[in-house]
């Protein structure tokens, strides 16, 4: 029978469906592993030689003419930096104009070269960008949470197959952050200890969730996760932001991203996947109760109705076995 | 510039995207507005005649040889009546037997009619089966919590066609719902009102959001919609509970429900949709915090790596505007 499981950091419960798991192999997309795109395309926004379709740069690395990384604010920004961040309210409604930043940053100039198949240097210079802009945007006083994410393949949400990460900076902490954090604030109250390190160690302890281990990073896949192939990477040195990472973590940090992705790319067959990177509010990035880190959730199957009413999500695969799966994918 | 909209029942923020948004029609989906299924497939296991493709029925509504409904447990039930709920920890992780209910109430007969479609009184039957298998279903001490729910169409994460509906009854109160049901708490503590109340009563006041009323009930586009064409039906006179409605309300409801299903059916041909029913946990039931209530939330658009990472819905239109869009459909 299905197993329920909670999640330590939400406390949100996900049923596990063992009996109607599928094996780890069976979420195999069909078709070509390689993306089928070509390296250029003259329609692409994003390719070079159309830099005027996007809105002016905000950061370019490398020569203006032979860029490696670009970085434009979003033509169609769900957030812009235009009036203030004043409430307004009317009875029961509260609102506020849509201030705040929603940059893309392009990252490579091939519009066929995704995080697995870049250059290790590459990838550590685009994981420098999101520092860099994560940096930069935390300076407007204003905004209050920066979301970084990728939406990769169409049932992740792209529109743009160029590859492509996003940046917003929001004047608001949701709920759903905000309670990431309480949660892990209480446990720091209550111990003295950080609830994401904490629960890193019980994961080494129980070793079958781990995937893959760096210096400074651990790859796993949840206890609870919500869907098959969910993997955090984790940092094993204690720290709330991510704009704190130092530059020998972040080379650290690029090779085990590409890793983790290569083997998805090999085993799974190029899936469609969200990329997250949780981090503390920016006003609560100076205290110790959170672990930043990263979530990749593969978008292999749908939330429906049963999520969508009760926030318990259906995982049909076992996170025990997903992981000792990708622990022996081989990739080149 | 885009607006941030506060949603009063859960505080939850969405981004009200103006620039981005698409007038109401240009929702619609592409191809005819009438399901083109025939009504009846051989293989089908839910049409007439493929009974034993199912699990035995616990209840059947008509004779036997010629029901008009028909509910079932799930043949791939998430929770199934076994074991126990007792919680098994080991270090942070807390888990507990799949235990519970998951049941598919089989509409009708005929394999192409959905809601929109039906014959009055078989919609009124209908929803009366839904409350005869909550109060069935809540007999049970170990259950905290019933979600009644529907996924229509692929988007909405349906795998079989037949229109049916299903029925989860959960041993553990997510703290989704306990979220919702605290804010209600909450607010009734402070005013001695029901927080759907007050919003009741205040969207009547701004009228614009209202899409059709009824004896009982009113349908309308939320405030902070999370996305096109989100509709509540919210009752008139105060329930916390789906299992105390009266057989006068589930006469007007039929009506209600059936109007929008075909008004949404007509005006975006045929969309994909969730269906939720709200409702207070099971041991709450008696208490009047809450109010229970219906959401029905088309699936037009994706929730992408933003959405994942923030809880910030991104609707690319403007409730006030698709609600004057429904308004003006006219229907058969």
């Amino acid at each position: 029978m299905s197993e329920l499981r909670q999640d330590p950091t939400t406390f949100d419960w996900v049923i596990i469906a063992k009996e109607r798991a599928k094996r780890p192999h069976e979420f195999r997309k069909h078709g070509p592993t390689k993306s089928s795109l070509l390296s250029h395309s003259e329609e692409c926004p994003f390719c070079p030689g159309n830099e005027d379709r996007t809105p002016g740069a905000v950061a370019v690395y490398g020569p203006p003419d032979n860029w490696k990384i670009r970085v434009v604010p979003n033509k169609f920004a769900a957030l812009t930096p235009e009036g203030n961040t004043q409430r307004d309210e009317w009875k029961m409604f509260r609102k506020t104009l849509g201030y705040g930043r929603h940059e893309v940053v392009i990252e490579s100039p091939l519009h066929n070269k995704c995080i697995a198949y870049m250059e290790d240097d590459h990838v550590e210079q685009l994981i420098g960008v999101y520092r860099d802009r994560y940096l930069e945007l935390k300076k407007d006083p204003n905004i209050k949470v920066i979301i970084i994410f990728k939406n990769h393949g169409e049932a992740a949400g792209t529109s743009l197959e160029h590859p492509h990460t996003q940046i917003v900076a929001s004047p608001v902490v949701p709920p759903f952050i905000r309670r990431r954090y309480e949660i892990a604030t209480q446990h720091f109250d209550n111990t003295e200890r950080c609830l994401y390190c904490d629960l890193l160690f019980t994961e080494f302890e129980a070793k079958e969730r781990i995937v893959q281990e760096s210096e400074f990073f651990v790859a796993l896949h949840p206890f609870a996760s919500r869907s098959p192939f969910e993997t955090w990477i984790m940092p094993k040195v204690h720290s709330s932001s991510f704009g704190k990472i130092a530059a020998i973590e972040i080379a650290d940090l690029s090779r085990i991203l590409k890793g983790i992705f290569l083997k998805l790319h090999v085993s799974l067959g190029n899936p469609d996947y969200n990329l997250i990177v949780h981090t503390a509010p920016v006003d609560d990035e100076h205290k110790t109760y959170y672990l930043w880190h990263i979530q990749i959730i593969p978008r292999l199957t749908l939330a429906a109705g049963f999520e969508l009413g009760s926030g318990i999500f259906i995982n049909t695969s076992v996170p025990e076995e997903t992981a000792a799966f990708m622990r022996e994918v081989k990739v080149p």
